[in-house]
C-alpha cells in the first residue's frame, strides 16, 4: 500500500474543526429554513455537455467520471462532477417542473468539485450553501432584494467579521461598453473582474493590448472610471451619468440597480454597496450580480456570490428565470481557521465520561450513560477500567468537561460527577443531573475575543 | 442542450421526500452524538490503488475521476470516488494518527459511489451513515457489543418497521471450513453469502461445481447446515458442536460470538440474532460481522451492515483495529418510500405565508415575517399581491398550514391568521403569536398508521 499523503486541493478537517463547520452549516440551514427555503440535493454528476461552456476556464477544470469496468460503448454520455450547485439546480427544475410549485424557493448545501490550481481558499473539493428562487416564465424583481437580506440574516448569526455585500447589474457595464463602441463585451468584463487582484495599471495594459480587446487609451480609461464607482445608495447613478455614455441597456441596468439599493436601504441601511466593478466569471448571469467581502479581509476576495440568471433553465417551451446566492462555506472557514479566529471547545460531542472501576461494572456504567442520554446529554463510557487519573486524562485530552464516578454497587446512590475545569466534585443522580446548558454541546470560541 | 433525463442509479428526491430524508439524517446524527461519536467527513476521492482489491467485484465498480484539462503527466496517482466510508476512514486515521485520541469514536454521513447494476434499493450514488471505533494497537472487545446497541437506539427513534440485527463471526465459517478440509475459504464464503437470495439448492450446485470450489456433496451439506443455524442467545454453540467439526479458529469464533450474544442480551434481549450465514462481501472484515433486516421485508436484504476489521489501517509500525456499522440511508428510505410507508406533511419548511394586499405593502409584510422568525417560525411572504383566494391556494398546494393577513396599514393591529386546515381565522400579533409546536416544522407521517 502506498504512503498516506494528503491530496492537494482536497482538504479534510480534524474532529474539532468539523464541529465548527457543523455549527456553521446548522446555522445557515436554520436561517434558510426560517426564510421558507426547501432543501434539495442533486446527484454529484451531470452530463459533461451540460457542465461545459459556462464561462471562464471552467471546461478544463471539470472532473470527468468513468467506471473502471466500463467498456467503451456501454456508458451513456460522459459524466462529470458538478462544479457549482446552480447548473444542477437548473437541470433539476427542468426535470421536475411538473412536480414543483413556482416560484420555487430552494436551498442546497453540498460539495462541488473544480480542478483549479489549489491556493489559499481555493480548493478542488469544497462545500457551498446556496439559496435560489426560480419562477416559471417570470420572476418578480423583489427576490433580487430579498436574497442578500437572507444571507445577511445568516451571517449575523455566525461568529464572523463584519461583511459587505457588493452588488452590480451586468447590464450597466454591458450597456456602458456598448455605448463606448466596444464589441467584445465578455472579454472586457473578464479583464475588469480582476481589478482588485491585479490593479488598474495592469488592467489598462490588458484592455489596450493588441492581442486583447485593443481599446484606445481613452476608452480603457472610461472602462476603469466606471469600475471605480461605488455607493451605499442610488447616488451611483449620477456618477455614471457624469461619464457621458449613453445606451438603452445601460439605462435599464441603472434603473434596476437603483431600485435594489433603494429597497435594500429600507430594510438594512448600509448592508449593500453598489459596486460597478463586480462582474462574476460565470456566463449564466444576466442581470444583478453579488459578491461579499469580509471587512478587513478584502484581499481574500468574495466568500459569497451569485446573481440573476434569466435563461439557464429552459426546455424550449418554458424558461425558468432565477436568482441565487452561494455561500462559499469551505472558503469562509479556511480563512477563519488560518487566521486563528475560530475554534471548538472540545473535539467530541461527549459532555460526560462515565468512569469505570473495573470491567465487570461496564453494564452498569452503560445504564448510567443511557439514563443521562434520555435527557439529551452526550455520554460515553470509559474505554477500559483504569486508574481514575488516567480516565480523567482521557476526558481532559478531548475537552470533555465532566467525569462521572459510580458509587459502590451494593449501596443506593453514591455517584458523583467532577467538573474537570473547576475540579469540583459533587453527588449526582443519573436520573436527574443535568449539566449547564452551554456544556451540553461543544461551544464555538472566537479566541480574539478572549485575549 | 441535450434533453433532461434522469441518470439510472443516481436518484434525486423531491422537496417533500428530502424533508423525510433530513429527518432521518438529523435523528441518526443526534443519536450518534448522544453516544459520543465525533463527526468527520473525508474527501470524495482516494488513490485508486487504495480503493482496489477490497473484495467482491468492487474494482470494476470504482468510478475513476480525472480533470478534463489534465495532461497525461501532470496528475499524480489515479483518483477514484470512494465506494464506502470505511476505507477512507482507515486512511484518515493513518494520516492523522498523531492528532487523534484513541480509541477514536467517529461518525460519518456522506455519499458514496459504486458502479453496480442499478436495481431496487441498489444505487450508483447513495448516502451512508457510519459509526466506527478504532484503537491504536488494540481495540477492546466490548465495542463489538456497543455498536449494534447504538444502531438500535437510532432505529428506535425512527418511524421504521421493527428490525433484527444479525451477527456472526467470520472465524466460525472459516474455522469450520478449514475443519472440513476446504482450502479456498473466501470463494465458499462468497457463495454462502447469497443463500437468502438464491436458496439452498442453487448454493449446493455452486459449491459442488467443478469450476467452483468443487466440494463433495457431503461437505457442501455440512457447509449448508452451518449456514442454517441461528439463535437469539448463545445456544447456537451447541448446534455447531453437534455438527462434529473441529478447528481452533472455529473455537475462537464460537467463544467470541457467544460473548457478544450474552452481553447484548443483558442490554436489549432479543435485539441480536446469531445468524451463521452472514458473511459480508467486503474482504477487510476479520471477525464479527453484522447485517440488519426489516422484519416483513427480509427479501430486500440488509439495510445496515458492518463488522470488525483488524488490519485495514496499518502504517507498517502500528495497526489500528476497528469495528464499525453503516446504515444504508438511501437504501432504507427507498424501501419505505416505495412501499408508501412515509411522507412529509408539507413540501417546504414554511409554516406561515404572509399574504399581500398590494405590492406597496411588501416592506411591511417583510417586517411581519422577520418578527415571526425571531421566535423560530419559518415564514415567507407571498410572491405577489393577488386575490386572497389565490394566495391561500399557493399556501395550500405546498401544505403551508397558516396564512397571515395584514390589517389596515393606517390603524393599530388588525392582523389575523388563518389555519387552512380548520378554516379558523383569529386576530394575531406578529410580536407574540406562535403556532402549535407540531406545526413549526414539517411532520413526518406514516400513512399506514392513519388508515
Amino acid at each position: 500500500m502506498s504512503r498516506v499523503t494528503p491530496i492537494s486541493g482536497f482538504p479534510e478537517f480534524l474532529p474539532s474543526e468539523r464541529i465548527v463547520e457543523q455549527y456553521f452549516l446548522d446555522t445557515i440551514r436554520e436561517t434558510f429554513e426560517l426564510h421558507g427555503f426547501a432543501s434539495i440535493e442533486t446527484r454529484a454528476v451531470e452530463p459533461i455537455e451540460r457542465l461545459s461552456n459556462q464561462g471562464e476556464d471552467t471546461d478544463k477544470e471539470i472532473y470527468a467520471v468513468r467506471r473502471l469496468g466500463a467498456s467503451a460503448d456501454d456508458e451513456g454520455p460522459g459524466l462529470g462532477l458538478h462544479f457549482d450547485l446552480t447548473v444542477p439546480f437548473a437541470r433539476y427544475v427542468l426535470e421536475n417542473s411538473g412536480k414543483l410549485s413556482f416560484p420555487f424557493r430552494r436551498y442546497q448545501i453540498q460539495r462541488v468539485w473544480r480542478g483549479e490550481r489549489p491556493q489559499e481558499g481555493r480548493f478542488r473539493e469544497f462545500t457551498q450553501a446556496d439559496i435560489d428562487v426560480v419562477g416559471d416564465g417570470t420572476l418578480p424583481f423583489h427576490y433580487e432584494v430579498e436574497l442578500p437580506l437572507v444571507i445577511a440574516d445568516a451571517f449575523s448569526r455566525l461568529p464572523i467579521p463584519p461583511f459587505r455585500i457588493q452588488v452590480n447589474n451586468r447590464q450597466i457595464p454591458e450597456g456602458f461598453y456598448r455605448g463606448l463602441g466596444i464589441e467584445d463585451v465578455t472579454s472586457v468584463l473578464r479583464i475588469v473582474d480582476k481589478l482588485d487582484k491585479i490593479g488598474p495599471d495592469k488592467i489598462t495594459q490588458l484592455l489596450t493590448a493588441a492581442d486583447g480587446p485593443a481599446l484606445t487609451p481613452e476608452t480603457a480609461k472610461q472602462v476603469l472610471r466606471l469600475a471605480e464607482i461605488s455607493a451605499t445608495d442610488a447616488s451611483f447613478v449620477e456618477q455614471v451619468r457624469a461619464l457621458g455614455v449613453q445606451h438603452e441597456i445601460l439605462d435599464e441596468g441603472l434603473e434596476r440597480l437603483a431600485a435594489i439599493m433603494t429597497a435594500a436601504n429600507e430594510h438594512a441601511p448600509g448592508l449593500l454597496v453598489a459596486d460597478l466593478k463586480i462582474a462574476r466569471g460565470l456566463d449564466y448571469y444576466t442581470g444583478t450580480v453579488y459578491e461579499t467581502q469580509l471587512i478587513g479581509h478584502e484581499s481574500y476576495g468574495s466568500i459569497c456570490s451569485g446573481g440573476r440568471y434569466d435563461s439557464l433553465a429552459s426546455d424550449g417551451k418554458t424558461t425558468y428565470p432565477g436568482v441565487g446566492i452561494s455561500i462559499g462555506v469551505s472558503r469562509l472557514l479556511a480563512r477563519l481557521f488560518s487566521q486563528g479566529l475560530l475554534k471548538s471547545s472540545r473535539s467530541t460531542p461527549t459532555a460526560v465520561l462515565v468512569a469505570l472501576n473495573n470491567e465487570d461494572e461496564r453494564a452498569d456504567a452503560m445504564r448510567t450513560a443511557a439514563a443521562l442520554r434520555q435527557r439529551g446529554i452526550p455520554v460515553e463510557v470509559a474505554p477500559a477500567a483504569a486508574k481514575f487519573g488516567k480516565q480523567i486524562k482521557f476526558a481532559d485530552r478531548r475537552g470533555i468537561p465532566f467525569v462521572w464516578f459510580k458509587g459502590p454497587a451494593d449501596g443506593p446512590g453514591g455517584d458523583t460527577v467532577k467538573d474537570l475545569r473547576s475540579g469540583d466534585q459533587v453527588p449526582a443522580d443519573a436520573a436527574s443531573w443535568t449539566p449547564p446548558t452551554e456544556d451540553v454541546r461543544p461551544g464555538i470560541e472566537t479566541p480574539q475575543e478572549n485575549s
